[in-house]
Parts: C-alpha cells; structure tokens; sequence
C-alpha cells in the first residue's frame, strides 16, 4: 500500500508528521514523501527541514494521497502540476485525504465539489468558494474523501483512517504504540473553548499576514 | 531563546516534531535540529527524514535541550560524544528535556539521579536502574528537567514548557494555532485503558525485538 505525503514549500510540519507517524505502522504500509521536485523542503517556520524522496510524477498510481497544509498552501491554490497531479492520482485512489489547509489545496483541484469536507478553523469557510460542504468537525469522512481540522488533528484522522484500512485492533494497537492518551494541559484548542482573546488574537494576526502578502 | 532538539539515527519522527510544532512558535525561539554530525538523519522507519542543521558541539549553551527517542535510543546509551554534550550543555540549561525513551538517554547520561522522570509505557521502570525515579506520568516537571511520556507526549509536554516559558495565554494561543483539541478515535493510548491482548501483543513484539538484537 504506497501512500504518499505532499510536501511543498512552507507546509507545517505536524500536519505531514502526526499522520505520518500513525500510517508508517500499518501492515504493508510504503510512506513516501514527495513533492514536484524531490529534495528538501522547508517548513513555514523555516526550522524544520524534511527530504523529498520522490517527485509527485514517479508514483502516479498511489493508494493513499495525503496533503498538508501550512501557510505555504496559498501557493498552491492555482491550477498548475501539483493540481494535475492530485486529480490524475484521484482517480485510482483507495483514500484521498489532507490535514488543515491542505483541504483548500484539494478543493481548489476540484476534487471535493459536493463533498462534506473541514479544515483549520480559520479556513473552513473557505472550502464553499471551491464547491465543498464546509463542516466545522475534526475529521470527515465523505466517500473515500478525508479532510481535518488543523495541525493537530491529523493524528486523529490517521488513526481512524487506519481503523477503515486495516480494522479496529490494529488502530489501537497503533494509538498504543505512539501512546496517544492526549492530556493537553489547557482547554484551548478549538475557536469555542478558547479564550474568546486569544480567538481574536489569533484571527487578528492572520488578517494582517494575509493583508501584508496582498491576498 | 535558543532550543536544541537533539537529532540521531532512528528516532522517533513525532517526539521531535510534536513539541517542534509548540516550541517553534514560542516568541523569540530559535529550534536547532542538531546532530552529532549534521546532516541528513533517517527515522525509526527509514521513511522519514530529517536535516540537522548543526553539530551538537557547535551549540554548546542552548536555554532548551529536548531529546526524543525511538529505537535508536539503545545506541545512544553509552558514554560518549552524545553524553558528554548534553552534561555540559546541561549545566547552562534553562529546560533540560526529553520525549519518550529520550528520558533513558538523559538517565544513562546521569543527569537524572534522584528526579522523578517518566518514559514511554514499556521503558519507564528502567529509569531506575540509572538513579532515576520513575513515574507513569504523561509529563514530569522536577525542577528544571522534564520528562515526557511516550511519542504522542511530546505536544503535552511542550505545551507545559510553554506555559512556564511564556505564560498560559500565550500556550493556549500556541494550543488554539495547532487546533489541539485531541479527539481519538479510540480509547486506547496506554496501557491501562487498551484492551489487554493488544498490550500483551505490543509487550510481545518489542521483546522479540530486543531478542533479536541481543540485548
């Protein structure tokens, strides 16, 4: 079972390695990191630097398609190889998913029109301009389309994409083995439990970036 | 506030990269990959990897060293150029840190003697045979060292350590940012709350491979 993770320039790194850590564990699994030229591929933060092995054009035919998100996905938003590449791999594939904003990336490759789909927070209205059902959940399944919410939660999505691969027993034999027993030591991680401050901070902060890129 | 997360063969992709996620976003954090040797390193799967932008002895007083395990910690647990570092660099420390059975290495480099300090499930009694006091904690704060569970951990942890560093708004708004607002699909992620026969099976497996390399 050959799954590919996306990578492109500026994506966040937990969206690509939560998952990653959940799906390399399952019986048969190939995880391959790729991205339209294979090399290495910077962060958002520009810290963190994970290796391409592959170029999106040598595995035309995976079973898994995972794509991340990150501030880097407002370039990724035009019709151009990485689109063209996401709907041909569609066509064969067993699961289409992504993590944050990588569901922007997807629907503007036109492959969720009609289909429930979520997102980061933030973003998750967005998803209607492209023909999606925006869904403020954490993880949604419609068909072989998986999306989550931010950053996060892509370890959530994993483990029950994992469930639908390859049973029950074997998801939480996984969700053992990377002791996934979540005890965040605030209640903050979503827009309605947060602060309404910080929710404003945070929304405030991301108008500004966008305004100051001219988008 | 510079932040050294402390790279080898065959770690653990998520005990890195989950508190990375937090870390990096701490106002005024430099994160530094680092290495023995930098460089390219590889993950316990060999799917994943990493670039190590320095050598460990050129970074010789970070404020934060995280240490992440996996695997490759069993290579990492006798005296040498690793040990000697993370000695010297702990004496400038602010935060002298682990993930997982990162917590074994920091132990058998005898900076744990007398501390409470946690590990992974399976790895934790083995705290004591280096001075350590083991806890089956997720996260173990005693005094300036701090400790977490296994893999999946390290974004509790961090988030803990933010909020000591930086205050609880600003660790919450690092938590809103990475929407962590963990929805397992299972209750599964320790052993207390898996079904038995999978942690039977976990138990199994990793003593087959500890077998199997002579240990």
């Amino acid at each position: 079972m050959q799954i590919v993770i996306v990578l492109f320039d500026r994506f966040t790194a937990l969206d690509a390695v939560g998952p990653y850590q959940v799906l390399a564990s399952l019986p048969g699994a190939e995880v391959v990191f790729a991205a339209e030229q294979p090399g290495v591929i910077g962060d958002d933060a520009g810290l963190l630097k994970l290796t391409a092995e592959a170029s999106l054009a040598d595995l035309p035919h995976p079973d898994v398609v995972l794509v991340p998100g990150g501030p880097g996905q407002l370039d990724q938003m035009h019709d151009g190889p990485l689109h063209q590449w996401l709907r041909a791999a569609d066509q064969t594939t067993a699961w289409t998913t992504s993590v944050c904003t990588g569901s922007l990336i997807l629907a503007a490759a036109g492959l969720l029109k009609g289909r429930r789909a979520t997102s980061y927070w933030m973003s998750v209205a967005q998803l209607g301009q492209y023909g999606a059902l925006p869904v403020s959940e954490r993880v949604v399944f419609d068909g072989k389309y998986v999306t989550a919410a931010g950053v996060s939660s892509g370890i959530d999505m994993a483990l029950a994409l994992a469930g639908r691969i390859a049973g029950a027993e074997t998801a939480q034999a996984i969700q053992l083995g990377i002791e996934y027993d979540p005890q965040p030591p605030y209640d903050a991680g979503s827009p309605d439990s947060a602060p309404a401050e910080i929710v404003r901070r945070l929304e405030s902060r991301s108008r500004s970036i966008l305004t100051g890129r001219d988008r």
